[in-house]
């Protein structure tokens, strides 16, 4: 790292999140395949798709600025896919692998939405507003999956009730 | 891992959180130091208090439970914690060590919101009203951390736009 400017840092963050969304995006068909309750099989689904565009997103921005599109490892992004791979393979019930998986992809969420929101602010910071509308879009896009998922989990505990 | 019933699901769960608040707490006096606005160090001082009772509540959890308050090491809050540290050591500039600082301690609240908001549900499925309402008090305590460090973030474009 050698991070001196507002601009490296802004750099370094872009190239952590792009590293994670291809991690999530390679691991997504997996989750979506492990997933049992169907309305969560759709959501990763949808959330595929939507990591397709954010990457093509980040691709334009790394553009527009003039640096190749390149990753750097993302540990916390690798462990928080590794947990719902565990997860997969070791749990054999299949509405407590679903209560694992939807655990994990939802702090995968809050990941994201966090980064998203560190990087908007640096680029507000840098005067790059067309940067800011696309990463704006992304962060929507995570917030409202966000919310798909936390409805899920409020919707387990209740078919527990009921 | 032996994960059968949805209660090892969220012993598991504790047990993660247990390990990433304690973590957590041995990290943050460094972070506070690293830090050069005076608001910045103030809040990541009010959150190591904070940080402190939730270790405890997780104990009377625990407790509550018949388990012995053991954590399991939780590769995300290892590699978050890491990223602080390389921006503290790597960052000389205050400005930008700083902003790291904040982006790093931000993604770390959102992990713990995530992980709060997923044990609260699981908690409610289990019938552990009691549990639940601790859990609640460090989810309103996360969250309410998180605001404020968003609020930093806001106000370190205004101040570069002024």
């Amino acid at each position: 790292m050698a991070l001196k400017t507002m601009n490296d840092l802004f750099v370094h963050g872009l190239k952590d999140i792009y590293f994670a969304e291809k991690a999530l995006l390679r691991s997504l068909p997996a989750m979506a395949k492990g997933a049992s309750a169907d309305d969560l099989k759709a959501a990763l689904e949808v959330h595929l798709g939507e990591t397709e565009r954010q990457i093509v997103r980040l691709e334009r921005i790394f553009d527009h600025l003039g640096q190749p599109a390149r990753g750097i490892r993302c540990e916390a992004m690798d462990s928080l896919i590794l947990e719902a791979s565990d997860v997969m393979d070791e749990v054999e019930d299949p509405e407590i692998r679903d209560a694992g998986i939807l655990a994990a992809i939802q702090t995968i969420e809050h990941y994201e939405i966090s980064r998203y929101g560190t990087l908007i602010a640096w680029a507000n910071q840098l005067g790059l507003s067309d940067i800011v509308k696309l990463l704006q879009q992304s962060l929507g896009e995570e917030k409202s999956m966000e919310q798909v998922l936390s409805r899920f989990a409020i919707c387990e505990v209740r078919q527990t009730a009921a």
